[in-house]
């Protein structure tokens, strides 16, 4: 059986569980690729750090070229993180002709249509299943389980740190402020979230996802994006009073030859398939022209599962090198791109109002929405105690972006209504 | 651009979508692919028959030589369903260095492991996506996304009809019989349905994807298969009462280095990913020991979903002739087989006994599983309305098979107990 050396640009969490199944799990890993892996290097930043898992220090480098121009190294695993120095490595791997697979979503998302030309160009393999939904192959089943489909919508539940705080906010009657800290001292959370909650990760993994699904070259200002910093408890209870469930969610929808994608909450109704998904787990739900309604659900990140990607990856690349193949799987995207006006986008609209506690009061509100065409689908008003002010909570049919806007400035000028609150996307 | 020929042998429902897509779909077919994918030949039963979709007469054929023997087909789609004829002819197809691809269930459960074994002697392709949970990526999954892992149990939905008829005796308060009936006239359950509902479809599924997530050579033989014929309408209300689904669940375990294999009624925790797959939905939870829980959700049947996976099936096959690397990706059992004695698995069971309404009664019973170590998880007892009777049910801790087997034989004896009801396994 031959042999095949691996270099690892990273030791962190990821890199840690890469090492343990390289170490751990060689028999399944000769069975599965036909060949032995052998890590020859794994570039750290302080050799001396004590690690949970032992490794020999003498493959222990500080020099990134003791790996990127090592000539017994053929493949380059980078899970270090960040984009500038991790997108120098993989070029300059990548050029020395060393197969590449990397977990790094936030370089995928700006420079993969770069990385995956020059791969092509040197005829090397560039995989990275890690860096979207964490173990779930979801890169995979776009490009080749629904290959024969057109993709018409995917959303994506691919953010586990606001999807673990919205969970909590929906079981438990607490502030987003509180959940937050709470998920920062679990480890849920980073202690700077913002990356997280104001939506910036999950936007980055709906890019890769749109390139591959509708083999078009998106780039991160395509995607419209809003956190969840703003999401409140009253959001969130008249949400499930009306049957639905708020969730960060990436939404890319075709309207061929158009695309719009992007990230926000939205209010998904019980029965979606994406509403169930809960705490940390990530889900992504495909919709294709002939498969209708697919799911793929499981942990989004973590080490292990992450590991798990990164090292299938791994198995496909060794494959490919038996096989003679490499470089013959990029997936270049080969259409133009057109993007949608988000103004004309049709959705359906949660908003929420207080409004005096008057009769005709509401009568004025429903005539300035009939008048603009906006129908509606359900309806809560409830008065608010000890004021003279009325919740009330409306979600609409689908209406144009455009309108539904204007009116929403409208309805603030109208005057029984006291405070105009949070609108959200309704799916389903 | 060069161009490969398919032969496909039948023009039923699923045929008629494969059709439908290599005609309709040439450019889409062509990107992913890199090839012109051109109809040779079409095996039908009858030339004369009117059919959904139009397609040339003169390329419509009686026989099966006339794409098995034709020197211009270089793949052969199998999707006329049977035993006897579609193994005949799919071995000859092989012989003749002919990529088969195949959405026949049965017949892999059955000679997978000697069909398989011939494509690798003769370097020819052999895949069957759409064999297991029609457009389910589940076994690209299993061999590619989750390859690293290793997998420790599988739980399938993959029995539309079964799910179709559970979810509507879930929802409504009908019998199986009158669901059954209803489901008959709609088109989602065969004339004869003893297939499907007795489990053994269920099973034949379970058997292909206990081959690839242990690499052991399965066979019918080693499933325990249970249908839901007996199944009522109580069973379901007492399910649902105490916080659980009733679902017809292929479940496969790997206590290494013995596996387990069944197919049964099983209540499934509210809060499991399986318990919301309704109707005929069909869903694969694939548990590995680093990647935690996943589950991948779709439609299990329907003339288009099941050809989406036939035709992606068919890209990989060109993509690899385009390579030259047909008949290296076939997955073989590499694994010895080792079957777990049932009696020494331990489950979670629900069982109901109708009960004598006097006192000391419900304290015989525990004292009798006391004695036998069986430990309550969860327990109802309710008068029966003008009997002198009650009707007890109860939800046990994990209890190894055999005993349970035992003591409910034991229950039948005791004075107290008028009648011992079904008992079924419970998950989560």
């Amino acid at each position: 059986m031959n042999s095949v050396s691996v270099g690892i640009l990273g030791f962190g969490t990821v890199g840690t569980g890469v090492v343990h199944l390289l170490t751990q799990e060689q028999e399944k890993l000769q069975q599965q690729s036909g060949s032995n892996i052998h890590i020859e290097k794994v570039l750290v930043r302080d050799i001396d750090k004590t690690r949970k898992i032992n490794f020999a220090d003498n493959r222990l480098t500080l020099d990134p070229d003791d790996i990127l121009d090592n000539p017994k190294i053929d493949i380059v695993i980078e899970v270090m993180g960040g984009i500038e120095d991790a997108k120098n490595y993989i070029f300059k791997a990548l050029k020395n002709r060393k197969h590449v697979i990397t977990a790094n979503k936030d370089l995928m998302a700006v420079h993969g249509t770069q990385l995956l030309e020059t791969a092509a160009d040197y005829q090397c393999d560039l995989y990275y299943e890690a860096s979207v939904a964490g173990a779930i192959p979801i890169l995979r089943t776009l490009t080749d389980g629904l290959s024969a489909d057109r993709i018409q919508k995917i959303m994506g539940i691919v953010n586990g740190t606001t999807n673990y705080i919205l969970s909590k906010m929906n079981r438990e009657s607490v502030s987003y402020e509180e959940v937050l800290q709470e998920a920062q001292v679990l480890g849920f959370a980073e202690a700077d979230p913002t990356s997280d909650v104001e939506g910036l990760d999950a936007a980055r993994k709906m890019v890769i996802l749109s390139h591959l699904a509708y083999s078009v070259p998106v780039t991160l200002e395509d995607v419209r994006v809003e956190g969840i910093t703003e999401i409140s408890q009253e959001d969130i209870h008249y949400s499930k009073k009306l049957g639905y469930t708020m969730k960060l969610v990436g939404i890319s929808e075709l309207d061929d030859p158009y695309i719009d994608i992007r990230v926000s909450p939205t209010l998904l109704s019980s029965n979606h398939p994406l509403a169930a998904v809960e705490n940390e787990f990530n889900a992504v739900y495909v919709y294709g022209k002939s498969v209708g309604e697919t799911m793929f659900y499981g942990p989004g990140a973590g080490e292990l599962p992450t590991a798990i990607a990164v090292v299938s990856d791994l198995i496909s690349v060794v494959k490919n090198m038996n096989l003679g193949v490499n470089g013959h799987h990029i997936f270049l995207p080969k259409n133009e791109k057109k993007c949608k006006s988000p103004d004309s986008m049709k959705n359906q609209y949660f908003f929420r109002m207080h409004v005096q506690d008057q009769p005709g009061a509401f009568s004025k509100i429903t005539s300035l929405l009939n008048e603009r065409r906006i129908s509606l689908k359900q309806i809560i008003q409830e008065p608010i105690p000890k004021q003279q002010l009325a919740e009330v909570v409306i979600i609409t049919h689908a209406i144009e972006e455009r309108i539904f806007k204007q009116t929403y400035q409208q309805l603030k000028d109208l005057d029984v209504v006291y405070d105009v609150k949070n609108y959200y996307r309704v799916e389903g």
